[in-house]
């Protein structure tokens, strides 16, 4: 295995000042931290690969510190773990300790769960997983442990001996494993019995009963990506459940996007779980293909998968625990009655569909860029994009290729990550071929990349941001140059942060950045909408723009609005705004919540979930979502610490 | 990696005399080989695994090997190079040198190859891969190597410094190289350019184009698992290609089948090349379940898949050198003009349906059993079935089950392995998780598969059987109790040998033997049909046994039969018969011929291939065929060297 260090550097001031940086650049680099300032040159080691940074003193280390947490855990004396970790501490809990997603942050924190928790978790058995890794002072090192009802997995980071990061993730639940490898089921039983029935008659009477007269333990609404990774772990975990969808395919929330969509992550971060792209995969999957690869999942995983079926409405019985759901299934209303319901429509799902005076009076095509046909009916049309992130560039380049006469109408920053540069700067170490050839598999860098505490993330974002800036200055100044209002979020920390932050404010560069820089795409800066008339868009500054087509790419509301829809308002406003940390940053309000609000994780409440996000996200956290819910339909005690209050109503 | 010597005994006598025997037994075992007769104790790894048996002396001794190999090679001289080789020796190619799949025995087989073919081939650069193993005085290497056109990856196995066996595989060919991992496409073209069209578009009229205004390179005749897994094997090498398939789904070659039936093979021997079957599939599949698979594969692998289409006539223009083959799709008579043409339409896709006096005169139920529908509609009917093989059992076992009253009529002696015997002496070191924790991918499990020559495979089995035999005294006493008619093999070599010599002639129990053990189907042995009568079977012993429903488990003929329907009857006879070794065994005439006849190389017609076998044979030899078929589609030379002769019709 080729050796490879990825850095961080979490206190060395600006890239430039650091004597490392032409080293990071020349590497791939997860991230590159730094907080403004003249403090001393501190490098990090986010993680390690390879033999050379593998070090015998720094397993024993994470070996001993894990001995005496232990050992203190198993003498429930919470005060003498909390004092185990550093001044600057972070312990992420995914599920195993708190059935919840929670970060502790500092030992106060750490002290408080675990005296509420420690005597319910029984935590033991806490083993190092291969070999530490260490450089600059931190020791990094993966290790397993279990609890009363749980195997978990975790990594830990000591700095002089004291922890500074923890991640503990429950793996599975002892005794509801999923049958796989060595566990997986014979599928021919052998022997003969009378009667018998294959597994077609089989899969087709749960098909018939499920609904109908045996009812689903969790109902999930939307079937993309979310559902459907998630739906592909229940049915492993043995959980009935049912997703109902309401296009025709699996596979159709993408299908139906506008025609130049691909994804903009890349294969490596986009495997589903049990099932990987094929090594021939391309690196950004066309919307069609991605398709056809969900659809194709959703048959081979054996999901009950109801398409063509629409969530109407839904309330829950406090006394009986239990959901009613009314769905429209093929024309007819059927009741259903889950003692579970997530909400998988989309953390992008809902579409904000601006109120302009005069919209009603248009006399050409408008519609939100979620209903965008495609291009082909406006070659040699006049098309405003109102907008300026993601969808409003695609669709604009998309216009543009077709023959279309297309303006951009920007009213506020964007910022601007150009695709290749983002592979590499931001994913390369993670999620790539060299990532691959280095050790770090998908699943090993879902890991890392959980590992590393929200409240600090952005520390290791901002100096990655502004290598990028360097990088393609040239390309950035062209852009300004062209009227284009950039921004790299409030404090610099580029593109992931806001998609955490509050989902939206950028656009990754595959192209459409070159057509405004050249005038190819005609762009209106700095203004607002006005008016819109018969045929054409008055703005704010008195210009108007004659229209034939209008794209609303004017993005996606808060998820807790499908709740409002198909709840109440009431249940919505009780959950609360979902995603966002409460940064305290533009649309991202605080107070900091440690945590994306609500996602994967109870609310507040009972027996509502959300789950969505990118392929990433979907594959990671619907494995706890998913012991989350197969805890409850075992039947296990799950007593939720810090359960999340509510700061915003949406 | 655990250490796991895998053992066979060349020379060691019966395997109760064998000291390593109980060793042996407690292990996963590949082959236990031993020669008859008091020869001295002589035990030699096929195969080891893990740190123990690696020797940094005779990683030496095999690159030392290689290089005196290269040496002569590089000279020329091919008298030099065969003089590195033992008195037994044999090379097994595939592709690589000969450009066709040949095994050579002995020296001067050998030497009369590389002189004909060293100087087109041009071999270079001879590496070890990995370490060697070692014991008993047996080498194990694996190394790469070049031709002038392909790259290449092979096994040698050394026995005193000379070489025993050798396996020369062809991997890809430069510049037409599989785009995948690193190389993958981008997917997403970023940049942009008018009137671009999208990822469905370009598929799309690929779709309307293909065998419409442009013909295709390739048409396979047959889409189930062989034409399936060699289609995706063109398409990601580039080479335009038709499949083409009578039933209206893929997968529907299996799930037409008879109801109760699973894959006699685990999953671990059935991927499909480029995508795994996931962790949690069953071991054994249903045929539904890998029918879903399959079609799912097929749409995700984008292949130009014809389905409710039938080749009707086929012939081939010597001058043109291309096909002109006669397909009925939906209805309609389209003409096409391939270069090459598969027939992968199964090497046990042509029924052998009997011709008994007074079939036409039955009253009830009668067909071959690839017609059989399942046994839902015999409940308490009375069933016949002719044939005492897989198909055989399955369908009167599940007969039984459905509360048929069944008899089966066994007209010659059959071989019965136990499913989990088999799998655990026949296949576990190679295809199971415990190979899997081994290290032995199914890829490497491939290469060594191959690499054991087929002259000596037999050597390898007989033990295993042996100890299968004693492992199961029990059972095998209860059928002959019965009156059921056992057999090992002309040779005692059991049942992988007789598929590869004739493709029949066993049962792999999975339960219906009990039911014959025990009487609940009733056996009628050692007697043929004398007559069908309206509503029984009369017997050759005068016996008349009463029957609403015949099965006729009678098998499947040679897959030229196939060419005869689709070509002529001449073509088929200069084809000459498929499948079989040669053996001078039980329907498996010789001469020897050394490997498979016709299958997945050239033969006496040009531009005309077979492609079949099990899903294990469809993944490896796809690799070979779509390389040969490949080079002729780039305009490469392809000099094959010993075309096969053809010793019998079919």
């Amino acid at each position: 295995m080729r050796k490879e260090a990825i850095w961080f550097h979490n206190s060395c001031g600006p890239p430039e000042n650091c004597f490392r940086t032409s080293q990071i650049i020349s590497q791939p680099i997860i991230a590159h931290g730094g907080i403004a300032g003249p403090q001393k040159i501190h490098h990090t080691p986010v993680f390690l690969m390879g033999e050379n940074n593998v070090s015998a003193a720094e397993s024993a280390a994470v070996s001993a510190w894990l001995s005496k947490f232990e050992a203190a855990l198993s003498k429930s004396d919470a005060k003498a773990a909390a004092a185990l970790f550093a001044d600057e501490c972070y312990w992420r809990d995914l599920v195993s300790f708190t059935w919840n997603i929670i970060t502790l942050e500092g030992r106060p924190a750490i002290e408080a769960m675990l005296r509420e928790t420690l005597a319910k978790v029984k935590p033991s058995n806490w083993k190092i997983e291969g070999e530490a890794t260490a450089a600059d002072g931190v020791a990094e090192g993966w290790f397993t442990f279990e609890t009363g009802v749980s195997r978990g997995r975790g990594i830990v980071r000591l700095k002089d001996g004291k922890c500074w990061t923890l991640l503990t993730t429950m793996v599975e639940l002892k005794g509801h494993e999923e049958r796989k490898g060595p566990k997986r089921i014979m599928g021919a039983e052998h022997g003969v019995a009378k009667n018998r029935k294959n597994w077609l008659q089989l899969k087709q009477e749960e098909e018939a009963r499920l609904g109908v007269s045996e009812q689903p333990y969790c109902l999930i609404i939307g079937g993309g990506q979310g559902g459907i990774a998630l739906g592909a772990r229940l049915k492993r975990l043995g959980v009935p459940t049912i997703i109902v969808e309401k296009n025709e395919r699996a596979g159709d929330s993408w299908r139906k996007r506008y025609k130049s969509l691909c994804l903009h992550d890349p294969v490596w971060y986009d495997h589903l779980p049990y099932i990987d792209f094929p090594k021939n995969w391309p690196v950004f999957s066309p919307k069609d293909k991605i398709g056809d690869w969900l659809e194709m999942y959703t048959k081979v995983m054996e999901l009950n998968y109801w398409s063509s079926t629409e969530a109407k409405s839904a309330s829950y019985d406090d006394k009986k625990k239990e959901w009613t759901v009314v769905v429209r299934r093929d024309g007819k209303d059927i009741t259903l009655k889950p003692k579970q319901l997530v909400l998988a429509t989309g953390q992008s799902g809902k579409a904000n569909l601006p109120k302009f005076k005069g919209m009603e009076s248009f006399k050409g095509d408008q519609h939100h860029s979620s209903k965008h046909p495609g291009p082909d009916a406006y070659a040699g049309k006049k098309a405003v994009i109102i907008g300026s992130n993601n969808s409003a560039h695609d669709i604009a380049a998309a216009l543009w290729e077709a023959g279309a006469d297309v303006t951009m109408v920007q009213r506020s920053s964007t910022h601007i990550s150009r695709s290749d540069t983002l592979m590499e700067i931001g994913l390369g170490s993670l999620y790539s071929e060299q990532a691959l050839q280095n050790g770090v598999t998908t699943a090993k860098a879902d890991l890392i990349f959980a590992s590393l505490p929200y409240k600090i993330l952005h520390e290791f974002q901002i100096p990655a941001y502004a290598e990028m800036k360097k990088r393609d200055a040239a390309f950035y100044k062209g852009l300004e140059k062209a009227g284009f209002m950039l921004d790299w979020g409030d404090d610099e920390s580029g593109l992931f942060m806001k998609y955490l932050r509050r989902g939206s404010g950028y656009y990754i560069d595959v192209g459409a950045s070159q057509l405004i820089i050249d005038g190819s795409i005609k762009l209106k800066s700095g203004v607002d909408v006005e008016e819109i008339k018969q045929h054409s868009v008055l703005l704010s500054d008195g210009s108007e723009l004659p229209a034939d087509l209008i794209v609303y790419a004017t993005g996606y509301g808060s998820m807790n609005g499908w709740a409002a829809d198909l709840i109440s308002r009431e249940t919505a406003d009780k959950v609360g705004k979902c995603w966002g940390l409460g940064s305290n940053t533009t649309k991202d309000p605080g107070p900091w919540e440690g945590e994306l609000r609500n996602m994967w994780k109870p609310t507040q409440q009972e027996a509502l979930w959300f789950h969505g996000g990118n392929l990433h996200q979907s594959r990671h956290y619907s494995q706890f979502l998913s012991l989350q819910l197969k805890a409850r339909h075992a039947g296990l005690p799950t007593p939720v610490y810090g359960l999340q209050t509510v700061h915003h109503k949406g």
